[in-house]
């Protein structure tokens, strides 16, 4: 395994980890730390604009570790898929705009479940608009020579975020729409939604080194006390990440990891450099 | 398929769908309803008495489904561990005394992590109590001629309630302690539990009628607002639990289907008759 306890070689921050500051200040207090690398989400990017993004990270010597987000593939009207294609392939242009090396897919659950009003039960459906969807964006990514990675998100999100949720749902479509597997389409690990898998070691071997594109890490709180905004800063949590990546390493990775952590009731209400000096130290000692 | 809209031959319920009752009421109330079959807690079961709940029942002419619920094996201590084998032989005795069919097992997290402090982030080490303990216990509910059926808690209950997360997980157990099938271990099959799981099909019919020796009904709500304790009655969901008992049924189950519903703010809340009136409503349309 590497050793990550003398410098930030390999540490990356997901901007949203520190949601309470816009991203130009995430961008200068990573660049003040000597962190490499970020994962910015697009609606931020055109907030603050592609251009001056793409200055600000040049100045600061910042990259990106990957591009959130597309996906969000089932729907209920072509006209609705229309404008979620359009989307997607206005993400993969600013991806490569940035010189992102991945963009992360979070695929989509039930039509409409996101909103709190789902439009249909048919999960066999919905995981196959996934596939087409994704198919589609393909095409479209290799023009650009953007690679995409699926994140397989934990089952307590297939009704509303994603109804892949194991690696190895995610991995079996990559090998149906990528069976070449030249690097185009790959899987990102976030230890937070399958570190409870009872095949996660053996997938993540079959996943080998060119489907490996992204590592992400926060920890599973006990008790969780939201589904969704209560992440754990790691080393706070049950999972085991340094065991995971070692997993991982021995797969072939040798990327960044990526500290990306929701938490509406506890990080997002810190200090923001308090927060990523906290997420420094872990990295450095636990992870 | 078979036809529950007529009559209530295959309802069954978990009496904790009705918390706001005690045990006395929910078994008159379901009397009255022509109910068969209930599944009680051993809880409550201790606090009424076990002669008192035998003819309570005998009187009623309601029997069993199952017994909730043995399990909890991964410990940190020797002490523990055989308080737990205690407690757990205790739950077996009573569900034979009350002529159970089935006792259903929760089989435990992560050490400590239910009471909020866990002691070890080995999931491996917490399967492999799982599987030590079950073997032990099978043991005994072998000379009691009572069948344990392991239930899958979906992941998110991985840390803190059960390591055991999927059916294939569930079922490969079975047959690792179990390789003759002559129905001494099998599953309950919560659908609240397994809907999302992409192999389900698949291992509903590897489990067969000897493996399959509960089915459980409830809903999954969007949004879920308590991981615990915000489930849905069914058709309030997205689950399409009809679907689920097409398959479970083409793989030979013929029992009951229980109505185990854990709704903090919303169904315990209401008025009890108006919840098992809707539960057998929603039983006879829905499911």
């Amino acid at each position: 395994m590497r050793d990550l306890s003398q410098h930030l070689e390999y540490f990356a921050l997901n901007t949203a980890t520190i949601r309470q500051w816009p991203l130009e200040r995430v961008i200068d207090a990573c660049a003040r730390r000597g962190i490499r690398a970020i994962a910015p989400w697009h609606e931020d990017v055109e907030k603050v604009g592609l251009a001056r993004t793409k200055r600000l990270l040049r100045d600061a010597n910042v990259g990106l570790v990957g591009y959130c987000r597309g996906g969000l593939f089932p729907v209920s009207s072509a006209a609705e898929r229309a404008t979620v294609s359009e989307r997607n392939r206005r993400v993969l242009d600013y991806a490569r705009e940035l010189d992102a090396p991945c963009v992360v897919l979070v695929v989509g659950g039930l039509p409409g479940a996101l909103q709190g009003a789902p439009a249909s039960r048919d999960l066999i459906d919905a995981r196959a608009q996934v596939r087409d969807g994704i198919a589609s964006l393909l095409d479209y990514a290799r023009t650009l020579d953007m690679p995409l990675a699926i994140e397989p998100l934990h089952p307590m999100y297939a009704a509303d975020r994603a109804c892949i949720n194991t690696l190895e749902q995610a991995l079996d479509l990559c090998d149906e729409l990528d069976p070449e597997g030249d690097g185009a389409l790959g899987v990102a690990v976030d230890c937070y939604h399958v570190w409870w898998d009872p095949r996660l070691d053996e997938q993540i071997a079959r996943a080998g080194k060119k489907r490996l594109l992204g590592f992400h890490v926060c920890d599973w709180l006990v008790p969780t006390r939201d589904m969704l905004n209560d992440r754990g800063m790691m080393g706070d949590g049950v999972i085991d990440i340094a065991r995971m990546r070692g997993v991982i390493e021995a797969a072939g990775f040798s990327g960044f990891i990526e500290v990306e952590i929701f938490s509406s009731a506890d990080w997002w209400q810190r200090e923001g450099d308090d927060v990523l000096d906290t997420c420094i130290a872990r990295y450095k000692t636990v992870i």
